[in-house]
């Protein structure tokens, strides 16, 4: 078992992480199992019909299960993941991404990903991990 | 019915895209239903495990959906999309992604969308649209 | 709009459906758009593994999102669904399916269904549907 | 490794397979990491709709990820499912489930199966399986 505090270990994800650094993620809180991010939507993120790229919610939404999932301090990769945009997003919008754990085995863990503006909902995202026996350190 | 052929269509559409843009995708071919496209991964899109974050694989599948979608000539939005990421992606990897109509209806359609790189799968994706009645001019 | 109740549709729609009989479904309690149903599994429902049949547990929980998706007094047909089992389903087994509107549009409605076995779940399910324009009556 | 031929394997699965059978599943063809298997709809396994109710397809087509995925002598169990039905089935319908493999490593694998009337798809089934250490015996 990793020697980290689940804090410890998203705090050393993000610092590795480019591309969420690039989206701006900023994490506003995290628990063993799950965590809350955020970031603003940007000009440079908006695809043909100028709204949010579904790669944008996907992206944020997908960092909020790598942080979930790895804060038990086991390292964890995503098998599959699946999102529903419900609500189109436009620049400037702020973006909330609270990841919740709705099940964890030995080798397995499932969890839910709400992506809200405003508390209320724009995309809704699972994912299932796969834990191998690498600890964070 | 659109007068523009799908290929207008898609370069029209990769015009406004701004994220797409930022990724850096190209496209190879496009034909009604389907699309084949392709960008060069940078450090700048890794996450905290040195990989491709899973949003880059995503975006550039979704990008590959909306183009093959809104090929035949009316406008067409992701419902529901999934993706299964097989194979760790590295900067510098040049990625191909290959969408394929599965199905077809009025108002809703089927996609799968393999990302390859040198001819190998990294990432298997399906997407769901739904079409409306706005025709791309 | 539909004249009939929620309850009056669902059970309008489960007199007619003779699989769900089958499985030996009973309604617990229905409401705009959520419901929840229980079964009792059966030795004609395993698998070769000797567990409940994959598909046992998920057409319980396709029931319940149609009842669910239907109660508002409209049809609704399922477009997408997918299914994690995360514990094995045993004969003598009894299942209760809880269905739940997680977001819904003028043509589209998403909804999760959580299948327990004694408060503690078996199953994660979640389904997306479209709306026509025929009422229930 | 299993000393068992895939067929050997799916024909020991489907004798001890009670609700296949009870939806009356046939065995077409078996190879490793593949299968073809058949069946047909009866009265009993519609819905309120009066079309097949959406178990039973995806029924047929968890089926034939099971074969397909424990055909190479290692128990495999199913992680995540996923089905879009794209046309109404029909009591009297003979239906055919195709599953081929998209990719299999030590621990996962993915399957795609296609649900077919008359060579024309009627469901796509998508799903990733677990592999442990048990052989087939």
């Amino acid at each position: 078992m990793s020697l980290l505090s689940p804090k410890e270990i998203v705090e050393k994800m993000i610092d590795q992480d480019a591309f969420s650094q690039w989206l701006g993620i900023r994490i506003l809180s995290v628990s063993k199992g799950g965590c809350s991010i955020e970031m603003t939507v940007r000009e440079e993120m908006v695809n043909g019909f100028r709204v949010a790229h579904g790669g944008i919610t996907y992206s944020l939404a997908d960092s909020a299960l790598a942080f979930a999932s790895n804060s038990h301090g086991q390292h964890a990769l995503s098998i599959e993941t699946a999102i529903s945009h419900t609500s189109p997003v436009l620049p400037g919008d702020q973006l909330v991404a609270i990841a919740k754990e709705l099940q964890s085995g030995q080798r397995l863990a499932r969890y839910e990903v709400t992506v809200q503006r405003n508390y209320k909902t724009v995309a809704l995202f699972k994912g299932t991990v796969f834990k191998n026996d690498t600890p964070w350190t």
